[in-house]
This record gives structure tokens, sequence and C-alpha cells, in this order.
């Protein structure tokens, strides 16, 4: 339980220090009277953020705080189980949450809005996208068949904490890739992920792109943290049996008569 | 497949660049005349390994490279199935390789045979262990219900490479293990595993028993990146579905409140 709160109370001022640190700025200690979203923004600034902003990313870090056997907290799970420590399972979970089908999408989703540009411009480069076979960030989860939950909170955050620009062009894209993915992928389900509006939200509040990541992970480590917990309380080794499907008697072919 | 090679090429690199380190001497570069196994021992010594030590790590490498869906590989293979990288995969695999029911136990079955002492107290030193509660490492797999195969042929390695006194008391500890463990848990079929006489053989060609899993991680990242290519030529993330049996219609009381 140390070990939990240690690492929850910890990746925050990991990451703003790290934002100083790479600006060659000192980083900055956290306040005591600041909660932890205002702290957050505070160690990255030196600036008290104004409540909206607060509010925005104190929403943002509840609602992204757990979400059932996704792959990272699967993967401290499994790592939990071989009683390795809790930081270890972090770390692995972290590896998984980089990668871009989940939690390293939002970076990407951002960059889409701003190369989209104008809300008018959202249908064409969208077409463009999918003509060119490339997997449009933000759209789609595993498990919902329908607009993900939290992407509806995040939307409502975002109209309150972001620029009206960018909200307007947000909504649009996200219309216009509910629209064209229907047409290209008529038998799948896909609407906007909690990615798509996480990404707004986090910029409206002053995180560089490369951030969202490490922010999803401070929001995420309170989840795993618990998994971590739940899964000693009644251990058991996460090894799952697999079956060789592959050609059988095959022979081994000394290199040099390769 | 660039990153997969340069993986399992470089894990002894860093290992023994890691002890030379913290030892205060200089790292030592690979020389290209030597196979995998006799540079390791160089980069740690800066000395020509015997052929017998040579051939005895080598074999491990080899033996310990892959070994069906362990949880370190799975765990490669889930944060693989997230598009991360091959090296945030790997560091996941370590994460979960260093735990004491994976790969952490080796460093432990050898402190046990220097507590032990000598083969005729190997018994009465089981036994003490049991009774208190404790768990015996070196024995049990989750799969094998019979000898671990591998552990029968490090243990020829062992008498070829190991200290005569240290395999005698080995093989002592290894069958009253057994002995014991039935005695203590007759339901289950318990035998020596494959840490167990990796832990001699690793102490006999003159490795450190904190570097017992790192050498553990440079065999075995052979197997995890294998895998990690496997799984990125026909992918689906990994994420298994949960079912909540727990209290349902829970309150949530204010934290004042409680």
């Amino acid at each position: 339980m140390q070990d939990a709160i240690a690492i929850s109370a910890k990746i925050p001022t990991i990451n703003a220090a790290f934002d100083r640190i790479r600006n060659r700025h000192d980083p900055i200690d956290p306040r005591d009277n600041l909660n932890h979203a205002a702290n957050y923004l505070y160690m990255l600034t030196g600036k008290i953020a104004e409540p909206v902003k607060v509010d925005a990313l104190n929403t943002y870090l509840i609602l992204l705080a757990d979400h059932g056997m996704n792959s990272s907290t699967f993967t401290a799970r499994i790592v939990a189980s071989t009683w390795s420590d809790a930081y270890s399972a972090v770390v692995a979970a972290i590896c998984a949450l980089k990668g871009p089908l989940h939690g390293g999408a939002p970076g990407p989703v951002l960059k889409m809005l701003q190369d989209i540009g104008k809300p008018d411009r959202a249908e064409e480069w969208i077409r463009n996208e999918l003509k060119s076979d490339r997997r449009l960030m933000g759209f789609g989860h595993r498990v919902y068949r329908t607009t993900d939950p939290r992407a509806q909170i995040l939307k409502q955050i975002a109209e309150k904490s972001a620029d009206k620009d960018l909200v307007e062009l947000a909504k649009k894209a996200e219309e216009a890739g509910v629209r064209v993915l229907q047409e290209y992928r008529p038998q799948r389900k896909l609407y906007a992920n909690v990615e798509f509006y996480s990404a707004v939200v986090m910029h409206s509040v002053g995180l560089p792109p490369d951030l969202f990541t490490a922010t999803f992970a401070a929001s995420r480590s309170v989840g795993w943290t618990a998994n971590i917990l739940e899964q000693a309380t009644n251990n058991r080794l996460i090894r799952p049996q697999t079956e060789y499907t592959g050609p059988m008697d095959r022979k081994v072919v000394p290199i040099n008569a390769r």
C-alpha cells in the first residue's frame, strides 16, 4: 500500500521535473496547499493554474484512473504475479501503455487535429487517410461498440477548458471520422474513444503532446497499483499455456548447410 | 528483426559493463574472435575463460532461450500487441522475469545451498524451512509434473563445470527437497526445476548471484524477441475481459463521512 501511494504520488512530480530539466529550468517542489491536479500544473509551470484548468485535469485524472483489464493493467498483474515488486509492475505497465493502440494515441490525435487545421477540411483529410490504408487514431475500442462514455464526459470538459476553435474542429473531425469509418468499415461500429477528447483536454491545460501518455500514466497508476494489491491478496502466477499448431517433425539444418 | 538482434547482442554487454563499473573497473569491449558465451565472460573478467566454462554457459544460454508462454514472454507479447516498441516489450519482460516465482529464483537457490553448507545438513535445513511455512526455491513448476528436463541437462553441465563439493551438496539438497516436499505436500508433485541447477552452473562460471537473473535475461531475450516478431506478424491487441463477482450496488461514502 505504501508503494502504491508513493507511485501514484510521484509520477506527476517525475513528469514535471523531466519537462523542467529538458527545458533547462529547475524542477519545482509541490506545494502542500494544492490538490494533486493543481500541483501537477504548478510543478510544470511555476504558476497557480486557473480553476477551470485544474478542474479539467482533475476530471481527466479521475476518469482515466482504471478501466477493467486493459493491456497495461493486465501487464501489471502478470508482473505482480511473479512476486516482482510494485515498481517493476508499474514500469512494465508503462511499456504497454505507450503503445499507439493503447495510451499512445492522444499525441497523434492532436497532431491529426492540427494537420486538419480547419473544420471544413476534416472529411477530406480523413478520407485521404483511409484511402491510404492508414489507421485513424482516436476511434474504435476493443470493448465498446458505441461511443466510449468517457469520451462524452471529456467532450463536456473540453467545451469548458479548451479554445473554442479547437473544440469546434474536434467535434467536426469526430463527426466526419464516424461517418467516413461507417462507409469504409460498415461491418464494424467505430466511434470516438477516450483518447480522442483526452488530447483536446490535455492540450487545453497546457501539456505538451509528448507528456500526454506520461499524464495518462499519472492517472492510470492508481488503477495499476489497486490491481497489483488485488493480485497480491490471492496470488497465482499468470502463465497461460499455448497450443502449437505449426508444422511438425521439422529438421534442424546446421547453419553452414543452409 | 534488427531490434531483436541488437537486444540479444547487447544484454550481456550491458550486464558486464554494469558489473565492471560498480566494481570501479573500466568496461571491456567484446572481441570479434570469441563466441557469445565466451565474450560475456571475457567482458566480465578481462580474461579468456576455460573451454569447460564457456561450454557450460553456452549450453545454459541456449537451453533457457525460450520456453512456451511463460510470464515474461506473455508480458512481452502483450506489450508488443499495443504497437509499443521491442525495447519496451523486453524491459517489461525483464520486470516479470525478476520475480522470485519466475527468473528470480537462482540467486536464492545458491544462498540456500550456501546456508545448508554440508550435504548431511540438507534434510534438516529443508524440514525447518517447510515447518516455518517458507517456500522452497528451485522446486516445482507450473507446467511440469515431473523433473524439468532442462534441470537434468543442467545437472550434467554442473558435474563438468562446477566444484565437486558444490555438485555433491546440490544433489543431496535436491534429493532431500523432493523427499521432504513429497511428505509435506503429498497431493502435489514437486521436483527440482530449471532454476535449481541454473544456480550451480552460473556460480561455476564465476557469475555473482545478483547477475543470475540478468544472465537469464541475456538468454531469454532471444525467445522474447522471437515472440515479439511472431506477435507483430499477425497482431491483435491482447486485452482480456473480466467478470466482476464482488458485491453490487455499493454506495460511495464521502471521505469526510467515513
